[in-house]
C-alpha cells in the first residue's frame, strides 16, 4: 500500500499502513483448522473445531451453527491480569468480543450448506498489542476456511458440492490519534485514541459490522466518513493477505 | 417530524417517524433522579443514584465516575426469560448494553466538575418492544440530569458553579426492514431487519457511538450513509423531547 | 374500616388502618396476568406467566405447578443495593420471600384442575416502603386470577368447567411499634418494631401462613393473640379490595 | 410429661410427647462450645466458635454479633442429596434455616455485654429424621452457653460481671397429622402433616419465633391456638433438659 | 506393634506406631454402609450410598462406578474455616483429596462385578488432627464393604456370586519430622514435617498410590525408601484392623 | 542418553528415552521471563510475572511468594473441551496441577533472598500430547530463572548478592506400559499405562515430589524402584537441557 501521508506514527508507519501481518496455518496438530495470526506484536491463536451435530435449539433445522470464544492469556498484556476461570465469571469485554467474532463469521457462512454441523472458533490471545479482536476475526476466517475444507474433503457435509463459505471476512481497527485518522492501532495508539472504531468487511468490500466509540469528545460525520474509508481499504488489503495464505500449500 | 415517505410500517409510522415518546420524571420517591421512559410499548425505568466517593481505583484523582446497569424483568418480553440472578451469571447481551449506556453517558459528563462523586444509572426494562437500549440511554440522560441538579442544589459538588453536564445525549435504533431504511424499530421490525444499527448522538448532533450489524447480508456504503442520516435526525428529535421534559416543572 | 384508637401513627393512620391500597390490573401487555399493586409507597409489579407443561419432576402427575420469584430493583430502597445478578447469587432474604409467595399461592390452587400447566409469578419491587412481601402476595393473587381466567377462556385447561382457584389469598404485616400493635407497617415503623409478623389468610378467613419474629424482646401469648386478630382483619379487608378489583371490567 | 391422649403415634408416642432428647456437651476438642444434640434419630452437631472482633459493619459499635450456619451432610437423609458446595450455591431452605437459628439466638443475647466479639454457631445435620431446625436451635443454645462461659473464664469479655446470656432458648415443631395436633414430628409425620409449625421460645416461656404453614388446607384460629399451646409446653420441657445438661459437670 | 525406637514423639508414640484407631460401623441409620473412623483425635464420618444406575457417560458399559467426596466441617479445625458452599466454590485441596479417595477405592473394585450400579463415598471430617485423607480412605473402605454386602444380600448385583471387592485398601501418612521418619503424623507433627508422604496400599501389600512432597528441602532416595517401608508396614497393620472390624457382628 | 532396551515404543523411542525437548526463551515480549517448552508434540507456554509486594497474609514477613496457574486451551486436545471460565469453575485436575507446579518451584526458591516480591508462573498448554504437567514444571523453571535474573539486574531484590534460586527443578512422567517401565509417556502411552508416576527432582538429583498412581492393578516395590530410577535419570537429563538453554545468549 502506498503511503499517503509523510508524518510517521509511534512505530514509523504511515496513517494508512497496516502492521506486519503474518498468518501461519496449521499451527496445531489436532484442530480441523488452526492459525497463528500476528498483527505486529499482537499474536492470536485461532482454532477451528468441526463437530457433527448442532446445539439442541437448532436440531432438525437442517442448518449448521458457527460460534466463537475469545480469551486472553493472563500475561498477554503488559501487566498480568487475573484468569476469568479463577474469578469464576467471564467479563463483559470478553463476552462482547466473543459475540462480535461469532456474528462476523456467521455473516459469510451459508448455514444450510454447512448442514447440521457446528464450528467453534477459539481465539486465544497469546500476546496483546492492540487490535486483538480484529486480528482474531481475520485469523479465525482462515482457520474456519481450513476446517470447512477439511469437512468437505472428509465428505462430512451434506453434499460434495455444498460450499458453506459465501465470502471471506476480515477486520481492522481505525481511530483518531492526535487528531489524525489512522489504520490498525497498536496499544500505545489505542490508549491515546479520541475515537476508536472496528470495521468488519466481507471480501466483496461491504460492511458486516461497524462499531465506533467516542473515547474523548464526540466525532462528526466528516471524521466518521474518513474512518470508514480507511477501514474499508485496510480490510481489502487483509482480504488479499488471507487469500494468499489460503492459496499457499499447507 | 414531517413524513417523508408515504408507505406505512407495521404500526402505521412513516420511515423516519419515531414511536410515541413519553418521559415521566420523578417516577420513584427515593432516587436522586428517576425517569419512566416509553418508546411506544417499550418501557424502561431509569434510576440515577448519586453517592459521594468513587471506586477505589479512582480515589484521589479528583474525578467522578458514571456507570450504568441494564437489566430486563423476566416478563418484559413475550415469553418469560429466566432471571440472571438465579442463573448466577449475567449474560453477554446484558453486559454489552450496560457498558454501552455507561460509555454514552460518560461522553457528555465532565468528571472533573463532578468531583469525586459517583452516579449509577439503573435501567430496568419493565416491558420490551424493541429498542430497549436506546430508550434506556435516552431516559437515563434525563434521570442523570435530575440527579446532577439535585447534587448541585444540595451543594454536593466541588463548587456551586461546577456543571458536570457538557451536553445531552440521546439514542435511537435504525435498520433496513424489507429493504427500506427505517427509524426506531419496534420488536416486529427488529426481528425482520437485514441490518440493525444503534446511533448515539450528543445534543450538538455529533456521534458518540455507532454500532451497525449486518444480520442478513452485508450492507454497502450507501445504505450505511442513509442509516446514519436517519439516526442523526432521530436523535435530534429526541434531544428536543428531553429538553422539553427537563424544562417542565417537576 | 372504623378507627379503634385515637393515637395516630407516623403517617397519621389508626392502629388498625391499612395504607392506601391500589391494584392496577393489566399493567403489562405481554403477561397472561399482571398487576401493579401499591400499599402506600410500596409498589410491586406482579406478572403471571402461564405456560403449558410442568417441571420434569411433576410430569405425568396430571397436576399443575405454581411458583414465584421475588426480587427488588436496586434503587427500590432509600440507598441503592447491589444487584443479585451481578453478585452472582441470590440472597437468603430473597429466597425466603420467593418461597413464601409460592407456598401462599399454592394453598389456594387446585393443581388437578390446573392440569399439567405452570404458572410463574414474578413479583418485582419497584419501590419499597415496608411490607413488600405481603403486597407481593396480595397483588400476585390478582395477577394469578387473571392468568387462570385467560387460560380458561383460551381453553388451555383440562376442561371448561375446571376451576383451579379454590379461594383468594391476601397478606399483611402486623407488629408491635412503640408498645402498640399496628397493622400494615411502613418502613419507618418496620425498623422500629419490637415484633414483626406476616399473616397470610385465605378468603374464607383461615390462616395459610403465620410468621412472627421477636426483633427486640420475646412476645407473650396475649400480644400474639392481638396481632393475629389485627392481621386477620386486615386480610379480610384486602380480600374485599381484591374482589372489587377483579370485578371491575379490565 | 403425662400423656394427655391415649392414641399412639407412628413411633408410639403420645400427642404431646417429645422424642428421646440427648444433649452431649464438648463433643469436639477444638470448639469453644460444642454439642451433639439428638431428637430421636435426628442428630445435629452444633459447634460454637468464639472470635474476638466483629464484622466490618459493626466495628466501633461496642456490640458483639451472633450468627449461625446450618447445613446437612449429603447422606443425612434417606436418599443422598448433592452437596451445596459442589452445586456452587446454597439453597433457599438452607438460607432460611440459618437465618432462623441466628435470629433465635440473638433474641436471648445481650450484644453489649458480649462486647465486640463474634460467636458463630455451625449446626451440621449428621442424620435427619424431622425437626432438624428445631433440634439445631435447642442444641446451639447449649453450645453457645458453653462458649460464652469459656469467654468469661478466659476474661475475653468486657468485664468479669458481663453476662451476655439474657435467657435460654429452645425450639420444637408441632403440626396437625391425621387431623390431630402433635408435638415434635418425626420425618414420617412431617411429610403427612396438614399444618406444620415451628415454635421458638425463650426460657421464660415467651415466643421468639412462630412459623406456621398450611401444607394442605388452611388452618383456623382454634387449631392455631392448640398448636401454640402444644409448642409452648414442648419448649418448656426442652428448657429443663437444657438446664440439666448445663448443670452437669462437663 | 513392637516399638523399634526408644525416642518418644509429641504424643509419646514410637516412630512406627499408629495412633489409636477406632472403626465404628453403622454409625448412620440411612446409609447402605457407614463408618465413624478415628485416628487419634482425627474423626471422619464415611457414608457409602449405593444406587442403581451409573452416570450418563458410563451407561450401557455393563460396569459400575465408585466415586468419593471429601469435605471438612467448618469447626473441625483449631480455628473455624469458611464453608465451601458459602464461598460458592470447592477449593483445590478438597478436590485433590476427593479424587485421591475415589481412585484409591476404584483400584480394589471390580466394576464389572458391580454391574451398572454406583457407590458414592462421602467422607466428612468432623474433627481434624492430621491425616484426614488417609483416615478417610481407611474408613471409606469399610463403609464400602458394608454397602457392597448390603447390595449382595438384597440381590442388587448382577449375580449372587459376583464379588466386586478384589481386595481391601488402607492408607496412612508418613513423614520426616525433626530429621526422623515417623508413621501416622498428628497435626503438630504434620506442620513441622520436612517431607510429607501419603501411602495407599491394597490388602496384599502392593502400592495403589504414593504421594510424597518435600515441604522443606528435597529428600534423597534413602529417605524415600525408609518412608516407603514405614508406610507399607502401617498400611498392613491397618488392614488387620479393618478385617477385624468387618468380622465383628454388626 | 544411550538406549538400554531394543524394543521400540509407539513413537520409536527406547524405554529410557525422552521425546525431543525444545526450550524457547523469551517467547513473549511483556513477561519478565517466558518459555515455550516442547516435549514432542506437547507444547506449553510458561510466563513468569514478577511483581513487587506479596499477598496480604505474607506481608511483613520479609519473604517472597511463588505461585503457579496451569490451564489448557480448549483445543489443545484431540477433541475440544469446554472453557473453565465459561463453566464458571476450575476443575479438580486443574487445581491439582497448579498446586503441584507451585510447590515444585517453591522447593528450589529461597523466599528470604527473594524479599517481599511475588512470582506468578502461568503455564498454558497450547497443545497436549501427554506429560503436560511435567513439561510445565520443566519450562516454568527456565522462565522463573529468567524473571529472577531480570529482577536482579533491575536491582528489585533486597541486595545485589541475593540469589533466590537454590537449585534447578525438572519433572518427567514415568509409567508401566504394556508391562514395561518407560520414560516420558506420550498421550497414547498414558491412556494405556497400568501405573502412572510423575517425578519432580532438584538439579542435585534429590526428590521434590513423587506421585504414583495405580491406574490398573497395584504395583509392587520392585516396579516402584524401577520407575524411580527411570524418572531420576530423566530429570537429570532435563536439568542439562535447562542449563544449556539458560547458558545460551538470549
Amino acid at each position: 500500500m502506498s503511503t499517503t501521508t509523510t508524518d510517521v506514527r509511534v512505530d514509523g508507519r504511515a496513517s494508512d499502513q497496516l502492521r506486519d501481518i503474518k498468518i501461519t496455518r496449521n499451527w496445531l496438530d489436532h484442530a480441523e483448522g488452526s492459525v497463528l495470526v500476528e498483527f505486529g506484536r499482537t499474536r492470536v491463536l485461532c482454532a477451528a473445531s468441526f463437530t457433527e451435530g448442532v446445539p439442541r435449539w437448532r436440531k432438525g433445522s437442517g442448518q449448521g451453527w458457527v460460534t466463537a470464544e475469545y480469551a486472553m492469556l493472563p500475561r498477554a498484556t503488559n501487566t498480568r491480569s487475573d484468569r476469568e476461570s479463577i474469578k469464576g465469571k467471564v467479563g463483559g469485554r470478553t463476552h462482547e468480543i466473543s459475540r462480535l467474532i461469532g456474528r462476523s463469521l456467521r455473516a459469510i457462512i451459508d448455514t444450510s450448506a454447512l448442514g447440521e454441523n457446528t464450528l467453534v472458533l477459539d481465539c486465544d490471545v497469546l500476546q496483546a498489542d492492540g487490535g486483538t479482536r480484529t486480528a482474531a476475526i481475520t485469523g479465525a476466517y482462515v482457520a474456519l476456511a481450513d476446517a470447512v475444507e477439511f469437512a468437505r474433503s472428509k465428505r462430512l457435509l451434506r453434499s460434495s458440492t455444498a460450499q458453506p463459505l459465501k465470502d471471506s471476512v476480515a477486520a481492522v481497527s481505525v481511530g483518531i490519534v492526535g487528531g489524525r485518522p489512522v489504520l490498525d492501532l497498536c496499544y500505545d495508539e489505542d490508549v491515546n485514541a479520541g475515537t476508536d472504531m472496528n470495521i468488519v468487511c466481507s471480501g466483496d468490500g461491504r460492511f458486516i459490522e461497524v462499531q465506533g466509540t467516542a473515547e474523548g469528545s464526540p466525532f462528526d460525520r466528516a471524521e466518521l466518513n474518513t474512518l470508514l474509508d480507511l477501514g474499508a481499504a485496510g480490510c481489502a488489503e487483509l482480504a488479499l493477505i488471507q487469500k494468499a495464505a489460503l492459496e499457499a500449500s499447507k
